[in-house]
């Protein structure tokens, strides 16, 4: 990646940390109630407005956040500061990835209601942040933020945009796309897979072909199969799903691309992207992420039949969202502060440079990786250059080396990548991770030092190469 | 609460912290790769397992975690030292509550694999904590804990739980028994809700009539309405129901419950306990946590139609966490570290005192509470003490003082209540939580603070004892 890139994105973050409050680590007030109380009833503006699910009802209009007691401040420490982790091993398997100081010290945000003001201006302006991650300035659009695994957004997908009976094709690129199959089934849809052999992705002849042989209400598409590092071309792929069959859903699983590979929501005509917070979007797991389109939402409100689901209902979720993101507390379930404060933070230091220079480091690093891999004699699952994902990268194992020989060598190293899991092939790769701050901060040298522990690792377990 | 109590609880988490290695904040080791590349390769064991999803079908025993580096070390700070929190209103609703340092700093915990030994071991730990903390040592009992909102719990319950047109009797005491029986109807259950007037819970004479008409796959009860601070009694409840109708599945909704109200899981034969972290329990929110007896398992076994959730499934879930338990890794969908580090933190404390004792501390506290309201000339919402809940209280405001006016009142005070949230009194009451570290720590004066803050704002409100 150029440094340039990064040291215009460092720069920015420092201006906006200058501007906010010192963080005050262990004021000694804070042991003393009434010290604590009175610093405290100084910033209290006298409007400070309701804490309860009600508030949205009775005073849709009186909150002005701007006067309101600020919430805890974070360090913005993208790549500015030394670490204050502990040493640990450095995670490069394709997620969760290794996280920046400031988004980890979010997690330890003091507790706040989920429906005060603070928190809910926070959550507010993460919505919105979001929209700018996945470039949609249409209004109709929605995102949505939930607690739970990034799995959640199948189940999202598959009870609010799918009734029992309906069509749905997908685009069959490993072990994530079984699942979102599978989770779509459970839902009531009738699923056709369109698979792909092990490392490809389904062929838009082979696409366009099945589009136009049954009327599908939706297809969706697994931009990035985090089981074999194989990237899907989202925009030409959309193009044929709005020429050949308009009516279509298109839906993205963007767990493993989201914040690392390029999403254009508006221009690419997407109707909707899941993801979820430990992967590229660099927040511990414990989210699930989604955008969803003014159609997809028309969808939901055409259902003949009700939702199929409580907890992952859009109908309940929708206005709490909107609410949020107008700054009006509202309750459907407890969101998770600590969460939401750490994702802010993430999203906060990713709209600090342009998006299209941080998808260009991201690919920067991964044809270095490639590279790498290459040279030391190695193939990759996915082997057109074309359909290679840049934020991790699926690599076969040579024959004489086993995955329970190679991984431990790499974590002697301080390195940890995971194993394989597409069915077809598990024993026989390893997937190395190359999101985020490990390849954003090159002060860090995750990547060389990876790539070393690697060559170094393949050579105990005798390989050379040919 | 007794002083006693309270300081044993302390010695223990004393004894418990001085055997562990000291936590070392900023290491300059930590910026420098190679050195900390030395620091790390120094404390791996040769067989530091793999990590994949598909570990345990390949290495099933060979992961010995006392030879693994340990995992982030957390000071047990449990009332034994300052707050290390910057100051901020003292949170006093009914969850998510104020959190303890420990609990906290473990929130910010380094990225760790989902699959990797030191993250299973803590997984795994946290669940046999989770036993303990319900009181069960039948080991056919599951414990489970994905990431979602409460809200999950209901899900799984539903939509593994009860087939469509099955039969479920709710037992309504506000707005968490009606959003469970919402919850129900959305996976096709066939409710009847049992609704007792507001601050009253159904008596047994009407459960037992209503158990006598019809045949009920399940029984659902609230222990502690969050709406109406109404307590209900279990293991009478439960009594009747093994007497009245053996076969019905007998659940708990224990979200406002666990962890400040006694629940016997084994002793009272429940079948089920669904809750959340962030309220007695002590955790930031983000984790549905649940406990399901062998009786309960052998209904999902028993179904005669598909589980009608993917994510909520149990069935994907029984199997994860089993390995978690038994420390082998295992996937379905990526749970979050950082929260699961800080249930393991705060079960860690709550067990470091006997369970009777906590139980005790939470009564004392709201007995106070409860008496100082009374001083005040105020009435409860639950105008029986036997239906008072010990971790809040719903309190009627007099009828020349509004929500609107004492709440602001309160939190110019530093101290935050919630407002009302049943739906036929919502802008009459406000809520008083006293859990966890409000109550056992009598050093923070969290109560005292409040119920002053109550008396003054009250008064500044025009209020005077009659």
């Amino acid at each position: 990646m150029s440094r340039s890139v990064l040291k215009r994105a460092v720069g920015v973050v420092r201006g906006a940390a200058s501007s906010m409050p010192r963080r005050t680590p262990s004021l000694p007030e804070s042991a003393n109630p009434p010290a604590r109380l009175s610093l405290i009833s100084r910033h209290l503006a006298p409007e400070y407005p309701i804490n309860t699910p009600y508030t949205i009802e009775r005073l849709p209009d009186t909150i002005d956040t701007s006067r309101l007691p600020k919430t805890q401040t974070r360090k913005l420490s993208y790549s500015a500061t030394m670490s204050s982790q502990p040493p640990h091993p450095t995670l490069l398997i394709p997620g969760p990835i290794e996280f920046d100081d400031a988004v980890l010290q979010s997690m330890s945000h003091f507790s706040e209601s989920h429906v005060g003001p603070t928190f809910v201006a926070t959550f507010g302006e993460t919505l919105t942040m979001l929209r700018k991650l996945f470039q949609t300035t249409d209004s109709s659009a929605q995102p949505f933020v939930i607690s739970g695994s990034g799995t959640l957004g199948w189940d999202i997908v598959a009870a609010n945009l799918v009734e029992a009976g309906e069509h749905v094709l997908v685009l069959g690129t490993g072990y994530f796309s079984d699942g979102f199959a599978d989770c779509l089934r459970v839902y009531g849809a009738d699923v056709t897979e369109l698979k792909a052999p092990v490392g490809s992705r389904p062929q838009l002849p082979e696409i366009e072909k099945a589009l136009s042989e049954k009327k599908y209400k939706m297809i969706t598409v697994t931009h990035v199969d985090t089981s074999t590092g194989v990237l899907s071309e989202l925009e030409k792929l959309s193009e044929l799903v709005h020429r050949v069959s308009p009516d279509t859903l298109f839906i993205v699983d963007g767990v493993c691309s989201v914040a690392c590979e390029e999403i254009a929501f508006d221009a690419w005509k997407l109707d909707g992207v899941v993801t979820a917070s430990q992967k590229a979007i660099g927040c511990p797991a414990g989210l699930s992420i989604s955008m969803f389109s003014g159609r997809a939402i028309k969808a939901l409100e055409n259902r003949k039949t009700p939702v199929a689901a409580y907890f992952a209902s859009m109908n309940k979720w929708l206005p709490i969202m909107k609410n949020y993101e107008n700054k009006k507390p509202s309750y459907f379930a407890t969101p998770s502060p600590q969460l939401i404060h750490s994702l802010h933070t993430a999203l906060t230091q990713i709209l600090a440079q342009p998006l299209s220079e941080r998808f260009a480091a991201h690919k920067a690093a991964s044809d270095k990786i490639k590279k790498a891999v290459a040279d030391l004699g190695l193939k990759q699952l996915a082997s057109n250059p074309d359909d290679q994902a840049h934020g991790m990268t699926a690599i076969y194992l040579p024959e004489t080396v086993k995955q329970a020989e190679i991984l431990p060598q790499l974590a002697k190293r301080g390195v940890v990548f995971a194993g394989g899991i597409h069915k077809e092939v598990a024993t026989r790769y390893i997937r190395f991770g190359h999101m985020g701050v490990s390849i954003l901060d090159p002060r860090r040298g995750d990547v060389d030092r990876a790539v070393k522990a690697l060559e170094e690792g393949l050579s105990e377990c005798g390989y050379q190469k040919a």
